[in-house]
C-alpha cells in the first residue's frame, strides 16, 4: 500500500492541529498501518489519500447508512443548496421533518433538531431536569453519550462540578438499576439508555428486556424520564426506536449520525411527558436551522421507509457473522462476535492487550477491508452478498496469518500505555 | 403581504415543535408579523414561505458573509459532496483549512474544528482548566457566548454546579476586570471576551483598548488564558481576529457562522501556549470532520483574502449609518446606531419596552427590509449602493410613520411579559 501522502499530512497535522486529529475519527489508537486521511467515499468503499481502496465497515462511524454520496439523497441536497441552507430562519422542511420522525418513532410527539450527537443528549438531560424538577441522572458505567465536559470520557480540562448529580449503574442489570435508582431518593430526573451495550473494548450486549421494562417501571414510578441514546444504532436495529423492538417506549430520544446518510444533523425526540420540559430551556446553534440536511433526512427516511434496507443489512450481517465464525473455527482461533449483526464488533480470546486484534485487522486491511479492532462497525445498504464473501475470504487468510505469527506480536504502544495508565488509576 | 402558508407551517410547528420553533431563529420575541419560515434566499435576498421578498439584514445571524448561495462557494461544495463529506477519517482539506487559518489569525498556532460555536466555546472553557490546572472562567456579565448549561441565557434545566466558578465582570472595565481577577486568586484558568459588546437589547459597544490590554497582562501574570469569542463578529471586522485591530492577541480564539458562508462548521484556534492544554481534552462529533464544509470554508476564506469585501461592508455600513442618521434626525425621533457599521444595532431612546423598535421594524419589513429590533444585525459582500439607498429610503418614511403613530403603539406581549418576569427577579 502507497502511504507516502498520508504519512504527509499526517506531519503537517501536528503542526496545526493540536495533537495531529483529534477526537473518534484519530488513528492514534489504531495499528501503524491504518490510513489517517482520505479522499473519496462512494457506496461501500472509502480511499484513503494515496488513493488505496477499502471496503469500509466503519461507515464513517455511522453516518453512511445507505452508502457513500448516495445518488438520491445527494440530488435533494444539491438543489436545496441553491434555494438556501442557513437562513434567517428555518425552511418549511424543518416542520416536515419533525412530522415525519413523530409519525416513524413510535414514542415521539415532537421533536428538536441540533448538529452534534451530544448536544441531543445535553438536552435530554437538561430537559429530563427542567420537567422534573430534580438533580440525578443516571447512565450506565462505561456508555459513551458524547464528548460534553458532563459525559466525555477523557477527564483533562473536567472540573468534579461538571459531573455533579451524574451517577452509574452497570447497563443490564436490574439489580444495580433498582439500587441507584433507591440512592437517588426523591431526587431523580432521568435514566440514560444505549438500546444496546455498545462500549469500546469490550463485548457488546443486547440489551435484556427485563432490564429495560425496569427502567420504565423505575421512571413511572419516580416521574423521572426515560432516555434512550439511540445515536450510534438509530435506525440501523429498526424503523422506529431501537428498544421498540422489546417493546419498551422512552420519553425521550437521541439521534443522530445515519438519519440524513451523512448530511450534518442531529435530533430529539420526546413524548409529551417530556414537553413542557423541552418548551422551557434554551439551546441553538448556528446551522441547527439550516435546511440542506433537513431535505437530505426527509430523502433518506423515505428510502428507509420504501426499501428493504434493513433486511437486506439483516442478511448480509448474517452472512458475515457466519462465514467468520466458520472461518476462525477452521483456524482454531478463539475469535468473538457481539452486538447485533448490522453492527458487529471482533474481539480475540487471549488478548488482553489487543495485538492480536490489531495484527488481524492490520492483515484485513492489507486485503482491502477496512474493521476496527475495538469499536464496534456498521454495515450499510450499499454492501453487496459479494463484498461479504470476499470479507470473509480475507478474514480466514488473515486468521492463519494471525495464528502463525501469534509468537512474534508486539503489543500497540499508545494502547498499552493507555490501558497500564488505566490500571494504576 | 401574504402570510398564509407561514401560519399554517407555525400552527403545524407547534404540533411537532415543543414550543415551535426552538432557539435564535424562533420568532416568538419579534413582531407578530415576521415570518418564521423561509424558502430562498440569494445574495443579500430572503424569501418568506409565501414567497415575499426582503433585503435580509439578519445574514442567517451571521453565517451569510459574501451572499447566500454565493456560486463561488456552493460550486466547491458540490463537487466536494460528490467525492465525500462525512467519511471513516478527514480529507486532506482538514490539514489545509487548519494551515489556512493559523496563516490569516496572527494569535493561532493550531487549529480545531467542530460544528457549534458552542461547541468552540466549550472547549476553549474546557482546555483553559486543562491547561492552567485551574477552575475560574470569567465571563463578561450579559454576554453571550453559547447555549450549552454552562453559559445558556435562560435557565430552565441548569443547575448551580452547570455554573460553578464561572464569575462575570463588566465589559469595558478595568476596574471590574481586575476586582474579579484578584477575587479568582490563584483559581483563575481563563478570561472570555467578546470582540465589542455585543448584548442583545442594549446598545452595542466598542472594546476600549485599555481594557483589552489589561485583560492580557492579567492573563500574563497569573497564566490564564485570554479568549477572545469571534463567533459573532469572526472576518466582519477584520482578516484576522478581531481584537488585532487593537493590538491584543489572545491565546484562544472561537470562530463559527460565518468562515464557510453559511456551511456548517466552527472553530477553536490557539496559540502554543495553549497546545498542551488542547491536546490532552476529548471533544468530538458525528460531523466534525466532514470534508463539504471545510472547502467552503478554504474558498470563502480565499475570497476573503482576495477581494475587498471588508471595505466593501465598511463603504456600505457608513453609507447606511450616515443616511439614518440624517432620516432620524429629519423625523426629530430619537434613533441609536451602535456597535461596528458593518454590524449595526439600532433603538430608539425613551423606548424602555420596544414598542417604538417594533413598529419601526414591522414598517421596514412592510417594504421588504429584514431589519432587527434588538440583536446587532450583519452586512454582506453581496449588499449594493442601491440596496442601502433602498433601506434609507425605506426608513424615512417608517421613522415617519412611527412618529406619527406613536400614541397608539402597544407592547409586544411576549416581550412586556418577559421583562417584568426578570424585574421580579
Amino acid at each position: 500500500m502507497k502511504r507516502d501522502i498520508d504519512l504527509d499530512l499526517k506531519q503537517r497535522a501536528q503542526q496545526v492541529l493540536p495533537n495531529g486529529v483529534y477526537g473518534h475519527e484519530s488513528t492514534l489508537l489504531l495499528p501503524e498501518t491504518y490510513p489517517q486521511f482520505f479522499s473519496k467515499a462512494e457506496g461501500a468503499y472509502l480511499w484513503d489519500a494515496d488513493g488505496n481502496k477499502y471496503l469500509d465497515f466503519m461507515c464513517a462511524y455511522g453516518p453512511n447508512l445507505l452508502g457513500y454520496a448516495d445518488p438520491r439523497v445527494n440530488e435533494v441536497a444539491i438543489a436545496q443548496l441553491a434555494k438556501g441552507d442557513a437562513m434567517t430562519g428555518p425552511s418549511p422542511a424543518m416542520v416536515e421533518l419533525a412530522e415525519t420522525m413523530t409519525d416513524m418513532v413510535s414514542h415521539a410527539d415532537w421533536a428538536m433538531f441540533c448538529k452534534n450527537g451530544t448536544d441531543a443528549t445535553t438536552m435530554a438531560k437538561t430537559i429530563a431536569r427542567a420537567q422534573t424538577g430534580k438533580r440525578i441522572i443516571l447512565v450506565a458505567a462505561g456508555a459513551y453519550h458524547g464528548a460534553a465536559p458532563w459525559c466525555t470520557p477523557m477527564p483533562a480540562g473536567v472540573i468534579d462540578e461538571d459531573r455533579a448529580y451524574i451517577q452509574t449503574y452497570d447497563y443490564n442489570s436490574v439489580e444495580s438499576l433498582e439500587a441507584a435508582v433507591k440512592t437517588a431518593g426523591d431526587d431523580l430526573a432521568g435514566i440514560f439508555a444505549t438500546p444496546f451495550k455498545h462500549d469500546a473494548f469490550t463485548d457488546q450486549a443486547l440489551p435484556d428486556p427485563a432490564y429495560a421494562k425496569r427502567a420504565r417501571e423505575l421512571c413511572d414510578q419516580t416521574g423521572a424520564m426515560l432516555i434512550v441514546d439511540d445515536i450510534r444504532a438509530g435506525f440501523r436495529l429498526a424503523r422506529d426506536c431501537s428498544w421498540e423492538l422489546i417493546g419498551v417506549r422512552p420519553d425521550l430520544s437521541t439521534w443522530g449520525k445515519s438519519f440524513a446518510n451523512g448530511l450534518p444533523i442531529s435530533a430529539l425526540l420526546g413524548s409529551d411527558r417530556a414537553r413542557e420540559g423541552a418548551a422551557a430551556i434554551y439551546a441553538t446553534g448556528s446551522f441547527w436551522f439550516s435546511a440542506v440536511p433537513m431535505v437530505a433526512a426527509l430523502k433518506t427516511l423515505q428510502i428507509l421507509r420504501e426499501s428493504d434496507y434493513l433486511e437486506h443489512m439483516l442478511a448480509l450481517g448474517t452472512q458475515l457473522r457466519g462465514g467468520l465464525q466458520d472461518a476462525a473455527a477452521s483456524t482454531g482461533i478463539g475469535f468473538r462476535q457481539t452486538g447485533p449483526v448490522q453492527m458487529p464488533l471482533f474481539l480475540f480470546d487471549e488478548d488482553p492487550d489487543f495485538r492480536v486484534g490489531f495484527a488481524w485487522s492490520e492483515a484485513m486491511l492489507r486485503r482491502g477491508i477496512y474493521v476496527h479492532p475495538w469499536h464496534n462497525m456498521f454495515l450499510c445498504q450499499a454492501m453487496t452478498e459479494a463484498d461479504i464473501a470476499q470479507t470473509i475470504a480475507a478474514a480466514r487468510e488473515a486468521f492463519v496469518e494471525v495464528k502463525d505469527n501469534r509468537a512474534a506480536l508486539e503489543p500497540h504502544p499508545v494502547v498499552a500505555a493507555m490501558f497500564s495508565a488505566m490500571a494504576a488509576e
